[in-house]
């Protein structure tokens, strides 16, 4: 093997520190909040939340000494681990929150000097009656309740935005197309309506997610616990509701340790959040090319170019909300995999595979959040390559809204009623060159149209784009309506360190 | 090309007609009732119901001749219809709707002889003001409302039977496992209840769901329904919940052609309830090896047989019902994928790609529900064997409680906690065979504990593994009552016919 | 239950057999010759091919008496079965060939009536020794290769014309594009050649894989096959290779009845034709839009028609296209799937989930095959339109080219490289408005190079696109050379039949 | 936000630096070998040694002044590179090559201190003529040839260790499985001989890919790579076989920036891999099984601990590749998705997917070799386990094989063939209890046979599970013998260093 490939080796814990992945592979979600809410040091962080949080509620229950809480969260400072140490030693029992309990007690030892109450002392408030399980399902509903917190700021700043375009562009004339091929008149704050629809659904659904705290013991029994309290005025479900106070968790009837729909809820939550973003995503591109020319994405120095092509500039933000997108439905799947192989009372490998998607999915999902935001914040709209690819068709794209109005008119004809007269107009216009296509759409019209029963002002009104609008700025109105919490942008970014935390 | 193999082509016509798919690669669903409900010819008569439906909201709003509607319900009887010619012509349009409404439009004309209201008569009620979309999406969403009532009947008796076990057996102990490994003491009543809720809480999603009607015309803006209802008391929004009320699905604030969040969660929904299915199946199948013996599938004539071994007993029901489960998360994800490249007004090519599989969860999860219920209400449980696999791991089983109970007791010896001191005890009692490990166990105990302060009847009481279930009843409890609808068997499948009809 | 919804109830048997389902929600696979190639009769008359090929060799080896594998043959004839009542039925066993199997022996018993070879007659030469998963096994690669070699000559057929396209259009000038954007100047002819390399690539791995016989007996060890050949001259590996032999299929070294690389090569095989198919489609969709206008699909009579409006005329073959190939994906995962769970030596589950995926993806594949030859021997193209795209972007698509050219010729001015310069020169170009960009870009590139070192000769040289066109001819023509087989168009499908029978 | 939960957000780019993932939620693949070979660390090495190796293919072809490439080759030490930056910077351009560039470009600019060969110096040999696309492909080309290197090292060496057990154990007895039930007499040689058959097949087709090199230039014409040569000895094609020659890659016939069968096939080679490695380890979770004990993993010190469970022994390495091995079919969709979905000559979104799945697939199946190695190395077998369990089922286990020899003994009788009334024997068999089965099966078989047919020394003979193996051995024997390189064991791990390397 190639050495310079590899890298300098070194020695395997500077390696470890030095070289966790940063994102290289993912520009959607290479960002310091991206990390800080989601990169193993999040995790880690989230998993000494809980065990501290647990301290607290043993002791606040007169389950554990006096004071005891105030060591654990001291002992409980991330900055006190060596995550990449604590992930290697993950491997001897499959999960990270072994080797980081065996730290984590050391750290409790060496700073309970005073051994509060008694000889145990602190230790007696760590991870008492809980198992693996509880601490890390409890982990990660913290990690998801605090990015899925940053993904709706973002998500609701972008809505805020939208629904700012829908307005503005509510009689912005531009064309409805279908299968690629333009359909009707259509306006570009309805297109903004309709993404502010597709968004503020997914992140009000997001939004009511009810995220566990999990407790359940080794097997799901509370037995433990249930020795732990014998006698005392607590019991295992009170503790648990004190743990889900304390983290501002949601509480759960029961254990859920085998039945997994809270982590594929969440999935679905975000795969759908994204699946809204990609369709955004995919809709500028298309309308941003230089064909088209209708949108285009916010500049910002250094965004867009190119390594090769010194005149590109690709639209990056709707590039890497759509890479998102597309990894997303993958992503989820995984998760109900996991959850239709919960084999036992603790399965031989299911529980491993919902770690990596579920982290991917949130990172994903607030990488996104923050590029479709910074997109819909500046996307500029072109009303008139709007007009333009609208007229494009010609005023044969009025046929459906000519022949509601005028089938009724005619009479039937060799056995061909109304409408099959006025597709054969429609048919030898398509005959003609498109440059002569509005004459002799006209003209055959009024030979279609019994005399006198079709005046040329009601002929232009019906060719005219501007009214065949049907409700479109009442649909816009709905929608905006349907979502008033969605409406109102969100704080500006101006403050610099939040600028600069964002996109590094 | 091996004619004998291809079978007899003859016209195709016929070999459209016989030889449509039965089902023969996928036994789970192979039934009349998922037939009934999911196939080809169900798809075919939602899409006539909503078209007839439409008719009745059309006639109804006078905006269409009295006496169409019932023309057009006549027409649209599914038996007049050729699945398979219409199926071959939906290659056209790409969609089923544009052929099937032809030749519905055919049936109108040749039926209605008297010209309802005028010389074009009950066409008028027909599609008007429609697109493929409105009708497709409208008719899959009547298929799933269909389907999803069948299966919450299935699941509700299967949670019926399940809670029932959970109450006969909450004192019937066995071993909790993790990890494949042995874990606690448990009770069957408290797995049966655990299964009970993934259903349950699956099931109550599935039964909250909203299936919207679509009604958004040509381009999404309702056009073509805004100038039908030009100058009258309707509005395209009036009839859009009027078409709603007159199938019995919810209504919708706005089109929702583009923003495809109804299917992804009934998708959702669907791989849940299937996830949760997949649970109980993998752990019978393991809890009904030979080797275990905890379980038993019920038997039925000529269900379970081999082709090769006369002897053999296997336990279809599960596996039919794991490899729904092991289909569902991919049919999920496919449905994520549609809505995240749901580009322009109407996509090229992502809608397409939600037929299949929506349908094929319709059909899985109705075809696990009926297999599953079946398992459940049949399923034989063997207290004896649990016990003996319960004893399997001798005392080493109750270490945890152990360990909580005495640690307290001991104190530091030599810079070791308590904790640490009792596993040296378990690690000194696995070094002996394991018939030996009872009593090794309580002298290494005993000898651990300073004199006095543990008698034999307390260590007795600790070796119990009656003693340390914690909370396993309670947590049956609440689990059955947060779900109280769920608790009560369905319709006990008695009736000949109905059984007939289930499993052919 | 609403009864009209469902259909015509009536007798189930009636139902399972008029209603099976004919591709109404797949339209890109609904066409007789994929349910000809891989519809339930065409699994059910695999498995018969696969016992009578078997009675054939077992007779030849004298392991059955002489004259049994006639008898089998006849009994074996599809039309004898009813596919519906066997998918009934195979819910028993948990697959089709049980109850088959059962049907086939009756129907032997019955021709039997000579009792060839005594009293068991040619029972003796019926799945002797053989179980069902060698059967369905060997049966799905037999169904398999059938299509292939159908899905094959549509692709060779396609590969065909777009090779003549690479040709014709090899000095047809267009745009690249990358990230959406225009990037350098491109030729239809390399696009083309391009899209060929896709096709011929995955192509040739198709073509290339080992479709092997399956034959392990009950457990995999051909424990029956051994007891049934001891004493004779023939042993159980050499009546594999003879059924192998007889199918046309590959041999096996060993059963691999838990190992399914075959099964997932071949869903891998399908998959990456599946890309390269959706590759070319969704590259037709783009260049077909209103707003591009450089490619047209061919038309057909009522083909691309709309429910709603009379003037569209819908891509229809690319959007069937990129509705299967953005289904493969999810289908060739579920095979790995299903292998990586295929535990003991028949697992629980897992092989079942093998067979809806593996023909969705034969079907898939092969009606995509048919709407791609159809699109690619049809294709219209628009050079013009090529070129008034390609100039759009005006001058500055050739500033990679002008930079490598003129780079040398600047010296370092203020630090910065003559590559920075002329990056500087194309920024401040992007400042002008576009129409004036083609004069601003000359008149700065002339201030940047020192005079006398670029004529007016050289400069328009450079800006002119057909100049910087690079190795496009010598690219498709090494690509065309490495794929021989691929480049002569298919037979033509000229008679009415065969187009009856691609297109119904 | 709770700031604690965060951690210490401190300066971003501290932050970014210090927090970099280093596996803790995929213990599977948490290891300094994997992070060294497949992090981001090594992409950003494989980078620059595609740069570099760039270089020495110009200067060598005299295309870049002598001198140069050492320069650049020096500049391209990866310990000079900010990966954490990078990664953010990536954000702009949507891919890590363009900051990656920018910051080379000033590194040779710093060393080229004496300007090589004039004034633009070495920096004529950086990237010239190339585009990101050529290098990230590339790249990820010889990650994956590194990266594969290592994983057939491992599972080189388990496949040796499993031919050792399939000698050692060719006759030692077990009992085969299917469908969870006891199917026939099996040898625990045959089962390691098929696990070694799904790792060889899958490692032979990852040992045959062809992992090409990519150069294409901007939109896939070479066109600056033509301008380049133009008149000199070298052409484009040249320069991209010598850069192949130089990293050691397989050469191209064209430019694959749309095809991407290379990546998928990788994919799939990868996944498939993951597949035989999955089914051992699922296999290896259910054999360990307490109930089951017929093999056992190698202990190590602090593996398979419990957080909770003192006694608790779990087998963490199955559970770790099992968790691999559910993961890889997403990701190797993921990469059939991106393939189909290339529009353009670089597509908008799809490129970018195929980073994540792709290092993932890497970093699992390099991770999981290194687990099952170590398992198959130390796998402990139990054959009296094996036994007792082979004789659970009783005599009827040999059913299959007493019908085959004894139906030609019996004549029909009541119109049932003898095969039938076998059947009936076993049938009623069953209906004792298995204590008694033993007797009443003999006492039936011998009623059921015409007297003098059947000596006591056959009964026990046909009721002898070894005498029922089949062929177990010999296929065995041909498995081994078709994959001759794969049956030594690997180099052994005895280093300290590798052991260190391997498992932290």
């Amino acid at each position: 093997m190639n050495d310079a490939v590899l890298g300098s080796p070194g020695a395997p814990g500077a390696a470890g520190t030095a070289d966790g992945d940063v994102g290289l592979l993912s520009p959607v979600s290479a960002s310091p909040l991206v990390a800080a809410l989601t990169g193993d040091r999040a995790v880690l962080a989230a998993i000494l939340a809980v065990e501290s949080g647990w301290a607290a509620v043993l002791e606040k229950a007169s389950l554990a000494p006096a004071g005891s809480a105030a060591v654990v969260v001291s002992a409980a400072e991330a900055g006190r681990y060596d995550v990449a140490d604590i992930a290697l030693r993950a491997q001897g029992g499959g999960n990270p929150v072994i080797p980081l309990l065996a730290d984590l007690r050391k750290q409790v030892q060496a700073l309970d000097t005073a051994k509060v109450g008694g000889s145990v002392g602190a230790l007696r408030a760590v991870h008492t009656s809980l198992t693996s399980q509880d601490v890390l399902d409890t982990a990660l509903m913290l990690l998801a309740r605090n990015t899925v917190e940053a993904v709706l700021a973002d998500l609701k700043a972008t809505t805020g935005a939208l629904a700012v375009l829908a307005e503005r562009h509510a009689d912005t004339l531009c064309v409805g197309r279908s299968l690629t091929q333009h359909s009707l008149p259509f306006t570009f704050g309805l297109r903004a309506a309709q993404w502010f629809h597709g968004l503020a659904a997914a992140g009000r659904q997001l939004e009511s997610l009810a995220l566990p705290v999990q407790f359940g013991g080794a097997a799901g029994t509370l037995a433990a616990g249930t020795v732990l309290t014998s006698g005392t005025a607590s019991n295992p479900f009170n503790l648990a509701d004190a743990l889900a106070a304390q983290l501002g968790l949601a509480t759960a009837p029961a254990p859920w340790h085998t039945n997994r729909f809270a982590v594929t809820s969440l999935g679905h939550s975000l795969a759908s959040v994204l699946d809204a973003f990609g369709k955004v995503a995919t809709d500028v591109l298309f309308l941003s090319r230089p064909e088209v020319g209708e949108l285009a994405e916010p500049r910002a120095a250094g965004r867009g170019v190119s390594s090769a092509m010194p005149q590109k500039q690709n639209p990056v933000l709707s590039v890497l909300v759509r890479s998102a997108a597309l990894q997303a439905p993958h992503l989820a799947s995984q998760l109900h995999l996991a959850a239709a192989n919960f084999n036992d009372e603790r399965p031989d490998g299911a529980w491993h595979t919902e770690w990596p998607p579920l982290r991917q999915l949130l990172g994903l999902a607030l990488g996104a959040a923050g590029q479709l935001r910074e997109l819909a914040e500046g996307l500029q709209a072109y009303p008139d390559a709007m007009r333009r690819n609208l007229e494009l068709a010609g005023p044969l794209l009025l046929a459906e809204g000519v022949a509601a109005a005028l089938a009724p008119l005619l009479e039937e004809k060799d056995g061909r009623t109304g409408r099959q007269q006025l597709q054969e107009v429609v048919d030898r216009t398509l005959e003609v060159p498109s440059a002569e296509q509005g004459a002799a759409y006209r003209r055959l019209l009024r030979e279609a149209v019994p005399a006198g029963r079709l005046t040329d002002l009601r002929l232009e009104e019906l060719l005219d784009p501007a009214g065949y609008l049907g409700q479109a700025g009442e649909i816009s109105r709905r929608i905006l309506t349907a979502f008033p919490d969605f409406t109102s942008a969100g704080k500006p970014l101006t403050d610099t360190d939040a600028n600069g935390a964002r996109r590094g």
